[in-house]
C-alpha cells in the first residue's frame, strides 16, 4: 500500500463497518470482545494510526499556538521577538504544543489569517506581540472569543484588576528605575533618559522609572544643578540607532555635565555609545534594555526582559494553572488574567569605541 | 450556539443524512437540486465551514512545511538561522503555506518528532538545518520517503550532479574568494584566515575559497614574503568571539606583517576586532562571513548569504517549478536537485575600537 491505511481499509479488513472501527477507537466498552478483538488485530496488521488531524476535529485541540512573524527589521532589539519566539517553542514543545507561524501584512490581514485558523480548527490560541493602543486585533479577538494572549499590555485603566483579556509584559518601570538608581550608586548625578516619541505606553513606562528614580534618589540641593531637570534631559527619538546618535551628540554638546544616559531600548543605547565616542566621551556610563545580542557583544550593560519567564507565563495564562485545556479562562479575576514579569539588570564592562562618522554606511562591493 | 456548527448541525438543520451534506460539498452533481439548495441554505444559515483539518486529511495535504527550531546560543552568527526563518515564513505564506515548529534534544528525538507529525498527516516537507557528515536524520529521511530539502549541502562525491536528497546552499568558496580578493585589491598582500577546526564541509569550502584568491593572486616574488605561507596564516578555532580573539592576539602578536584577515563567520570576525584593537591595530582590514545584525551595527565588512534566495530556492525544490504540489522529485537530475547561492560582499567602514580585556565578561548587577 503507497499510502497510509485508513479507517475504511481497517472495517474491511476486519470485515466490520466504519462504524464499528470508530467504536472501537472511542468507545470499545460497547463493541462485542470477539469483534472488537477482529478489529484491534486488523489495526496492528495495518499498522494504521488514527489520523491527528481527525482526532483534532474530535476534540477541537489541535495542541498548536499560532503567532505572526514580521519580517526582520531592526537586528538589535528587533531580534527580541525572536528571542522570545525561541523561550515560547522550546517550553510549548515541552508540554506537547506546536507553534504555527504565519504572516500578515497589516493588523486587519492578520484578523483575515486568525479567522481563517480558527475556523479551520488548526490553531486553539493566538499569541500576539507588538500590541498598540486600540488595537484592532485584541477587539476582535475578545468579540468573537478567541483565545489569546498578548505580550504586552493593554495599557487601560482596569489592566491589573480586570483587564480585557490576557496579558504578559515585563516591568519597563522597575527596569528602569533599578537601571537609573544603579547609575546614581556609581556616581552619576545628571542622567539622561533616552526614549521613543510619546503614545507607546511601554516607552512612557520605562520613562517613569527613570523619572521616579531621579525623584528619589537626586535631591535637589544635589551638587549637579538641575539634575532634576527632566525636560531637558528627556530624548524622543525612533527607535533607530543614527537617530538616537545624532539626538545623543546633540544633548551631549547642550549639556556637557550630564555623565549618564538610560535608554529604552540597546538600539538606542547603541545610538548613545557612538554619538559619546564620536565626542571623545566614550567612557560615558550607558545602559540599554533588551540585553540584546549586539549589546552583549559590545558589553552594553542592559535591563534584561527574562524572556523565558515571559514565555512560560504566557503560556501558564492559556493553559490554566492546571496545564490542561487551552482555553479561555474569563472566569478567572485578578492576577490570574495577567502576568508582570520583573526584568533585571545586567552590568557589564563596555567596549570602548573610537567613532568614525561613516560607521553606518554600507556601501556595494 | 457557542461552539462551531459540525457537519451533524448541517444534516439536522437541512433534514437530510450526513453523507447527503457531504455529498453537496464534494460531489455536488450527484445531489437532486432542490436537496441540494436545502442544504446549500442550512451551510450559509449556519455559517457552517468544512473544517480544515478535515480536507486536509482528505488531501492528504496540509499545506504545512515544519522545521526545528533550537534554543539561542550565539547570538552574533547564531542569528543567521532566524533570518532565514523569517525569510521562509514570509515566502512560504506568499504560497499559501504554513511554518511549524518545532524542538528536539538531538537528531534521534527530531526522527521521532518528524515520524509522528508525518503520520499525523499534519506536515506534508521538512526543511533541516544544521546537517553534519554521516547526519542519520536525512539517512531516515530518504529511507522513508518523507519530502524534505536541507539548508546546507551533503558534501558527498556526487552532491552537485545526484546528490542524495534535495539541497540548498551558499557558495562559501566563492563568497570567501571574493573578500579576499578585495582585500588583496585594497592592498593587502599578507592576509590571514580566520575558520573553523576541520570536519566542517562548510568551513573547509570557505577556507578553500581563501587559498584559492591567494594563490591566484599573490605571486611567491611577492613584496611581503611568505604571503602564500598558508598553513602559518591560517586558525582553526570554535565559533565563539573569545576563542576567536584569543587566536587571532597571538597570530598577530607572533607576526607582524599580517595586513588583512578573512573569517568564515561574523563571530569569529568580531573576536578579531577586538583582539587587534587590543594590539592597537583597530584599523586592520577586517571581512567576516553573514552580515549580522551586530557585524552590520559594528560597521563590519561581510558576505552576506542571501537568505531571500536560500529560502525562495529551498520553497522552488520542494514545491518544483510549477509552484504545484509538495512533492519528492526524486525522479529529477541535475540542478533541479539542488540551488547553490551566490553570496555578495558587503563592505562598511568600520567603527574603531578600544578593547579592554574584560569586555565581554558579564557581572550581576
Amino acid at each position: 500500500m503507497d499510502r497510509l491505511p485508513t479507517i475504511e481499509d481497517v472495517a474491511r479488513a476486519a470485515q466490520v463497518s466504519r462504524q464499528t472501527v470508530s467504536n472501537v477507537l472511542n468507545t470499545p466498552a460497547i463493541v462485542k470482545p470477539e469483534t472488537r478483538k477482529r478489529v484491534e488485530v486488523a489495526i496492528r496488521k495495518l499498522a494504521y494510526r488514527p489520523h491527528a488531524s481527525a482526532r483534532r476535529l474530535r476534540m477541537r485541540k489541535s495542541s498548536t499556538i499560532a503567532i505572526r512573524l514580521d519580517p526582520m527589521t531592526n537586528g538589535i532589539s528587533g531580534a527580541l521577538l525572536d528571542r522570545f519566539l525561541h523561550a515560547l517553542t522550546e517550553q510549548a514543545g515541552a508540554r506537547g504544543i506546536r507553534i504555527l507561524l504565519f504572516t500578515a501584512a497589516d493588523p486587519a490581514a492578520e484578523i483575515e489569517q486568525i479567522r481563517k485558523l480558527r475556523a479551520g480548527a488548526d490553531v486553539d490560541a493566538f499569541v500576539l506581540t507588538a500590541t498598540f493602543h486600540g488595537d484592532p486585533r485584541t477587539e476582535w479577538l475578545v468579540e468573537n472569543d478567541v483565545p489569546f494572549v498578548t505580550f504586552g499590555r493593554p495599557w487601560g485603566a482596569n489592566d491589573m484588576n480586570n483587564p480585557k483579556h490576557l496579558w504578559v509584559d515585563v516591568d519597563g518601570f522597575a527596569g528602569m528605575r533599578e537601571a537609573t538608581i544603579h547609575l546614581i550608586d556609581q556616581g552619576s548625578s545628571r542622567i539622561g533618559f533616552v526614549g521613543w516619541p510619546s503614545l507607546s505606553g511601554t516607552g512612557d513606562d520605562r520613562r517613569r522609572g527613570w523619572q521616579a528614580a531621579v525623584e528619589e534618589r537626586l535631591s535637589l540641593s544635589d551638587a549637579a544643578p538641575g539634575a532634576r531637570d527632566l525636560a531637558a534631559l528627556s530624548l524622543s527619538v525612533e527607535d533607530r540607532l543614527d537617530d538616537a546618535r545624532h539626538a545623543v551628540v546633540a544633548l551631549l554638546e547642550s549639556d556637557d555635565r550630564i555623565d549618564g544616559l538610560v535608554c529604552a531600548s540597546d538600539t538606542l543605547a547603541l545610538g548613545a555609545m557612538i554619538a559619546a565616542a564620536s565626542l571623545g566621551r566614550s567612557g560615558l556610563p550607558i545602559i540599554g534594555f533588551d540585553n540584546s545580542p549586539v549589546g552583549q557583544a559590545l558589553g552594553l550593560s542592559s535591563v534584561d526582559q527574562a524572556l523565558d519567564e515571559v514565555a512560560g507565563g504566557a503560556l501558564e495564562l492559556l493553559l490554566g494553572e492546571t496545564g490542561g485545556d487551552l482555553v479561555h479562562r474569563d472566569g478567572a479575576a485578578g492576577d490570574t488574567r495577567h502576568r508582570l514579569i520583573t526584568p533585571h539588570l545586567v552590568i557589564r564592562q563596555p567596549l570602548r569605541l573610537l567613532g568614525t562618522d561613516a560607521a553606518t554606511t554600507p556601501t556595494a562591493a
